[in-house]
């Protein structure tokens, strides 16, 4: 009665195990996701200060760009007009939109759900909009991104009684969904909720994957709730979750989430975190992050990281860095950027090569032992 | 008694002439400039929103840097202790600082002249400072670029009391410049002032000429006269500086003015135009501007000009870049910056070739004719 969730241009192979870890290969219309993989957010059909050309130089194989921005700038109908998102962004490679959901919830100015949608005010102008799950995959069938997201509701993660309420709704909503799409090319996934509660998330999970999609991802998480608890959903839901679909946990790209989040079977990420936390002068390391606009750095001659082969790294001092953010150039946002993406890209390929090598569990050891988190960052950081 | 003004590192070869345009080749100690050039400027140790692999990409021979802004912001010492404004920069071709003479007149919020020098108020933090001739060339030697300029008084165009005394104060300190001057990897240019007086800018070219430095700079226009006035100046000015140096014609640089300060032997362009027009939307085309927020490129799919090869015109539809703008999204400056230069150092390389090939003058007349110069920009451009 649902058009098939299997689609021939779609394919998961999972190659190498390691534990929960795994090494992958999605492949999609626009070529193959090797999976672990972080995919930088472009929000506005931008990653921002970034080129197309440095995305490719940096090697991201998959890009994350949001519907409820695009929908309501420039409009989905004028993407599709200007041949799609891929087209309009002259991004060759995979990529991925959200449903709007979290943006509606977290952005949006004033918004009432009820079970059939949400009505809500635009962040830019005041205007009145509705999101329902029919639309949202109408929106982004325009958009044409590889992979689209079901219309979900994300609740506080403590309350349960929310959280009961907007697990109902999501799974419905995800059935309206996959009976609202039409294009073959583009592969739905579900998305599992129910707070930091096991028993919601367990129910969630079974039930997402009951759908048969081609994927399935994990929201509701780096939203409020500490690393321990997401760490203990991950291992509720992930075994859940069929083996030979891709899992995507959804808004998450801290260094030690990432190697958390693949020990327990996840195999893509996003998160606006790497762009974000340049354009604020901070850069990541594998071992902690630095604030470049720090007076210890206004003369000194090394790069950000010496062991990091980015352009950044390969190019600029600390010195001429911390120049630029006090200069207020908006290149410190581009250069950090790049360095930022390329510590994510190389981390996932890293922890690939070790899942392919059968040495995970020592390389995600070490690298945790030698991380220095400061802190998480206060923001949700989907958008 | 002065240090010799005839360096090893630098020869300037004039290999064709049409009238009295003008194809050479400046060699300087970071490789070979072909002229006539356009140079984009880099105020705070960076051409705003571009990497230098950008510039490098784009062809760009020679790139301007600012001496006001980067003695205030981070300092000649630390830029030095850095090992010089290359390194700093990482920029590995030719580059020229300015005397910051300009500038203390433009930007700094109250300044006092007196014979020896300028004492001036930062427009960054209100603190006193203080440029002499020999202040400027200090700073100059430690930012280390291959072309530095004597410092001088930019005077009104319109008033010729105030411009016969800023002339003969230029005059006095291009003597002390010269003097201070200790270095022999960099070449001191002169600036020739007078305002729109004829008889002044004769006088003033004699003078510096005088001198025996290694290039000629003309200051003191595109700063309020008009397009004919300055044409004008250029016509009294050129045929009194040697043949033998290069001219360079300073803050100057919309493609009309370029043209015609080719055609009446300028060498050397530098202006921000291109970058500041990028940050403000508009697109520098051979045939006149484009202002690509305006709603009627919405929906345009094609590039900002369909004959120009620049990244930014393979890649990107003008729906695009208006969509990067109304969403402020910044790299909509560093795309349209990335058009703007190559529209500006595609016309000098026609233009050199066009003087190679002896057509000089047709050319010339076959641009001015088809461009439309949608008025001067309102603010001086050489910040």
């Amino acid at each position: 009665m649902y058009n098939s969730p299997v689609m021939s241009s779609f394919s998961f192979k999972q190659i190498a195990t390691n534990g929960a870890a795994r090494a992958g290969v999605f492949t999609t219309p626009h070529g193959e996701i090797q999976t672990p993989i972080f995919a930088p957010v472009g929000t506005q059909a931008t990653v921002k200060t970034l080129t197309p050309a440095h995305l490719t130089d940096l090697g991201a194989s998959l890009v994350l760009s949001n519907t409820y921005h695009l929908y309501l700038r420039p409009g989905a109908d004028l993407v599709a007009e200007m041949g799609g998102l891929h087209q309009f962004m002259q991004w060759p490679n995979p990529m991925l939109t959200d449903s709007g959901g979290f943006q509606v919830f977290s952005l949006a100015d004033m918004r009432k759900i009820d079970e059939d949608g949400v009505t809500f005010k635009s962040h830019i102008d005041g205007s009145m909009h509705r999101f329902t799950p029919e639309i949202s995959i109408g929106i982004q069938e325009k958009l044409g991104a590889d992979i689209i997201m079901a219309f979900d509701e994300c609740a506080p993660p403590h309350d349960r009684a929310y959280n009961e309420r907007a697990m109902a709704r999501t799974h419905a909503w995800a059935e309206r969904c996959l009976k609202a799409k039409t294009r073959s090319d583009q592969a739905l996934f579900g998305i599992v909720q129910g707070g930091v509660f096991p028993d919601l998330r367990a129910r969630s999970a079974e039930f997402i994957a009951s759908l048969d999609l081609p994927g399935h991802a994990i929201g509701g998480l780096s939203v409020g709730e500490s690393k321990e608890e997401m760490n203990a959903m991950l291992e509720v839901v992930t075994p859940l979750l069929p083996a030979d679909k891709p899992r995507y946990l959804m808004g998450v790209g801290s260094p030690e989430d990432l190697i958390n989040g693949i020990a327990r079977g996840v195999d893509i990420f996003d998160c606006v975190l790497p762009t974000r936390l340049a354009r604020h002068s901070s850069a990541m390391t594998r071992t902690g992050r630095l604030n470049l606009m720090n007076a210890i750095f206004a003369r000194d001659p090394q790069p950000i990281d010496t062991d990091c082969t980015c352009y950044t790294c390969r190019t600029f001092t600390r010195a001429y860095l911390r120049h630029l953010i006090v200069a207020k150039e908006t290149l410190a946002g581009t250069l950090i950027s790049i360095h930022n993406i390329h510590t994510l890209l190389q981390l996932v390929r890293d922890a690939r090569q070790a899942i392919l090598d059968g040495r995970f569990e020592t390389f995600a050891g070490e690298f945790l032992a030698s991380y220095k988190p400061r802190g998480r960052h206060a923001a949700p950081s989907h958008t």
